[in-house]
């Protein structure tokens, strides 16, 4: 790679550390850059540059927001009685784009992972279960984890840890075949708790 | 996606705008980088910042460079009997990691495409022609395009315009099958020539 200059190559490495771009990726995006007259580089190095600054977590949910409260909590629309807890910011978009769920979130940031080292302290779980210790209109919290082990074992445990002193209804996501799944290329594990979760016709 | 703040809103849009990166990408991306805690988003505003400020193309090659020449150019240890002609600094870089060739480059820059609006004006094609006229040591011309029609009719307008002066051995790659690939997997393109180009055993 000496046979380009210094700065293609740094900008062609700290593209490539992002997730899911390889050198050969970042080699492309960084050609493509230079071959561009529309100011991408100039518009993609501005917003970057303040983003880290600027966006804070939400102090009741810890979604992203630029001031202290983000867009969802400051809605006074939303319904007060559920709450979906969910493991990323990025989970919370996806289930608001399903236009499903009108009420509030509580972003985890995680999930309890001991092999790496990420324990429940690590997590928003001790936020979550203050706010719902606090809060006596919640009827419903909805534990939105992934499909995961590690997401399995990280909704037990916040499960376990509300029954404690919540007296509402805990329930999950459900689980079964995706939509427009072929069932002859589905794993195993997920036909077998589409049978056993079976609902009826 | 009005529920998320406006900075990182503009962060994926921009994001996006690279060849290759959707929306979803995107979204990934700048999720990944708020969770960054490297600096990484700093080094990429960074890198991207003065890119295209820093990096030229090279007076003799066309290759980009940071200066007046670029480093192949200035290397007096390349072959100056050969030349090689590409489509652009990638395919450049491609050739140079097979280490098959030690001889100077010439970038065009693209290929000739009416539909796209490139005539051979907008590519380094002149610069081509007056480079081979004035160099008296040349004698191969290595017309290194890619296996697309209008990459061929690139090659083709170039070796006519070669020859009414250069008296040196123009030539181009082989086509055939790729390294590792399964016969009937192949495009009936790459499999004819692959035949009508036979080699010698």
């Amino acid at each position: 790679m000496s046979i380009l200059p210094d700065p293609i190559i740094k900008a062609i490495e700290s593209l490539s550390d992002l997730p899911g771009i390889g050198s050969r990726s970042a080699e492309r995006l960084v050609f493509s850059l230079l071959k561009n007259n529309s100011g991408l580089d100039q518009k993609i190095s501005n917003n970057l540059k303040n983003l880290r600054r600027d966006i804070k977590e939400c102090q009741t949910c810890f979604h992203f927001c630029e001031g202290e409260q983000c867009l969802i909590c400051s809605d006074s629309k939303r319904d007060e009685k559920v709450l979906c807890v969910v493991e990323s910011p990025l989970d919370l978009v996806a289930l608001e784009k399903t236009s499903e769920f009108r009420g509030r979130y509580h972003v985890l940031h995680g999930v309890i992972s001991p092999l790496n080292k990420v324990m429940p302290g690590d997590l928003r779980i001790i936020q979550l279960l203050e706010r719902v210790k606090k809060d006596d209109k919640l009827e419903e919290i909805i534990l939105a984890t992934s499909g995961s082990t590690e997401s399995d074992a990280t909704a037990m445990f916040i499960a376990q840890s509300l029954e404690e002193f919540f007296k509402g209804k805990i329930s999950r996501l459900s689980r079964g075949i995706p939509s427009g799944g072929d069932l002859d290329y589905l794993d195993i594990g997920t036909l077998s708790r589409a049978i056993s979760e079976r609902r009826d016709f």
